[in-house]
């Protein structure tokens, strides 16, 4: 039974929603924040004391009040070089690690292509440990890393991050969460999710989807992964294995899925779908997706039904999912920017055919605004929480 | 952007929290109330002194104590017969009122058939008035309306129960929270919801559910509607409309739906597929779905084949849900208690073949334990929930 929080909860809570905004909308005046979060000047001026005094603000004449003539006002500004976290993400061909500044200002990015072929999270988890090396060096003294969080292509265990399942990387049963802990040296798992999961949260939270608190993202590669957010918070489920709208079967005499059972949704419009179709080699990736797309563009007949036969079932699912969670949008990532790009006619159509008009008369078609990081950026956002929900002693 | 709460939020939440506990619990004691909130026994003593001076509580001597020797330990009552709501249900053959008193008691029912093919909202309007007049006439002098809320199996507009769409019904476009509204006398519409989602919600907060924050609730009757709870909260979507998972397509080669699609999961488990495949008369409701269930129990070979279809595709639905929401639990309301019950063999062998493991594993299917008053009960947990919000001043 929840109950009211005591005054230093109310702190709290307040010194975490002032830091929360200046890490996403970066520098803010007193007035702005004043305004902003409907508290008085004075609890303001003491909210950014303590943080300042925490190192984790600092207040300035903003850059282009520099120089100028007359009493400039001040603003709050987040200490994006000396508090940090570290991002990683696993996909499917390669392997990303990031140090993140508060505000969510990218300080080192380390990039590795993915050995393909490898069942064992060690093999990512060696060139990661490299990636923290590196930026540990980059970290100028004094700086304070808050967590790490970690996006990945597969179904995770919330609670320490184990990887249950991940198809396209053939993985099965990895501890991530645990061995990224030992890395980083802080004796907990990291907190890894899914990385459709993390994605949908990055678009919430500083892209596409800002402020629209009912969210699905799709994610496409091999796989298909799913992001729901729902009246602003993301709908994981119990164990955290929400999300795998790719197992939606959608096609009962389908073909077989890497899951074990036919007509998933990823076995139509997976990238493997839309390469067979098109008549390619159907593990040609990203690579081949572009030129399927390339070729519909300058008129091949294959490619152009290959493209609107994926447009369809597309639709399909997409008209499903709008019928059970009614959202604002839907974003397409991944590869299935792409293919919904080249086929949103088709997509459009399906989902009017098939979704039912009040579900669908408000919602939103949209590519993602954060690009190949999104995940990433996520994995940062995950990483932040902890020092928003307790900002002076995460 | 949230900001901490006041001194007086804190109270306003700390009595919204006690008087919850006993609204489901029924009478405590002080030192169970201490327990349960976590509050020391002072602020327990003062949030009832003014809970009970709003006339909400009252303390008094437990009833097996009555009469017994020795100091009697107080228990805190909610006021029951003095604080109540007004609670409708709008089912495909029925029209219920029912006064409910704090703390969940019935204290007035009245129930009537609906007549069928009726495509106006005032043809249940008015026997609704005529109940209503009756528990008005019913209400003890001093006794107070905290609300109404109302169930309808259709899709309801959230923000002012504007019934958009309730093909069970043949209802579309009727102002129905705007029309009880009038006839309980507030000027507000009132609170209308879809009855899945009402369901999910009674049997969340005090049924099968209780305690369990990820559901999937199924309703059927002629139509498949669902109730989601994700994390603890209702997933209704942007204006209302989520949880339509009747008509998620499991079928394109299927057959017409009511909506405009094909083979949606409604054409397949509602009770007209259930009967058709049978080879009974499709309109039979109820009774013809009883009467198939037991033709099979006894060994009627068509009504054997017919459950085995349905369940199959039962489980087929189910099991898509599983990997959308990763659910604890999915109860099985309306007619497809009966249906689930008659194929739970189909419906877990199906669920074993599409679901992801690790989405399914935890999974608990049930039959709904507030039987068919689920959603007249939710909507009058929907109308006391403004009490519980401010309770001195809803």
């Amino acid at each position: 039974m929840r109950v009211g929080p005591s005054q230093e909860e109310i702190r709290r809570s307040n010194l975490g929603a002032l830091l929360r905004s200046v890490h996403l909308h970066g520098a803010m005046s007193r007035a702005d924040l004043t305004t902003s979060l409907g508290l008085n000047r004075s609890t303001i001026g003491a909210l950014t004391a303590d943080l300042a005094g925490a190192g984790l603000v600092s207040e300035g004449v903003p850059r282009e009040q520099r120089g100028r003539a007359g009493r400039p006002s001040l603003v709050v500004r987040p200490e994006s070089e000396k508090v940090y976290v570290y991002a990683f993400a696993v996909e499917v061909d390669r392997i990303v690690a990031a140090r993140v500044g508060l505000g969510g200002v990218l300080l080192d990015r380390f990039e590795a292509a993915r050995p393909r072929g490898e069942h064992d999270a060690a093999t990512v988890v060696a060139p990661i440990a490299d990636f923290v090396r590196k930026m540990q060096l980059a970290s100028p003294a004094g700086a304070r890393l808050i967590g790490s969080g970690a996006a990945v292509s597969a179904m995770v265990r919330r609670d320490d991050g184990y990887v249950r399942l991940g198809p396209q990387l053939g993985w099965a049963d990895q501890p991530l969460g645990e061995a990224l802990g030992v890395l980083v040296g802080d004796g907990r798992p990291v907190a890894v999710r899914n990385n459709a999961d993390l994605a949908a949260l990055a678009e919430h939270t500083r892209g596409a989807a800002a402020g629209c608190d009912n969210l699905v993202y799709l994610y496409g590669d091999a796989g298909i992964g799913g992001g729901i957010i729902a009246a602003g918070r993301p709908v994981t489920g119990h164990g955290g294995y929400g999300g795998e709208v790719g197992h939606m079967v959608v096609n009962p005499n389908g073909k077989p899925c890497s899951c074990g059972s036919h007509g998933c949704w990823e076995t139509e419009i997976g990238e493997h779908a839309l390469l067979a179709a098109a008549g390619r080699n159907a593990t040609a990736g990203r690579e081949g997706i572009l030129a399927v797309v390339d070729a519909a563009s300058r008129g091949d007949n294959t490619a152009q039904a290959a493209m609107r036969q994926v447009g369809d079932w597309l639709g399909f699912g997409v008209a499903n999912l709008v019928n059970i969670f009614n959202p604002e949008m839907v974003i397409f990532g991944g590869t299935l920017r792409e293919v919904y790009l080249a086929s949103a006619a088709q997509v459009r159509s399906r989902l009017n055919r098939n979704g039912l008009p009040a579900c669908r008369e408000h919602v939103r078609l949209r590519t993602p605004q954060l690009g190949q990081d999104a995940a990433l950026i996520g994995a940062a956002e995950l990483a932040f929480e902890p020092l928003f929900a307790d900002p002076l002693f995460a």
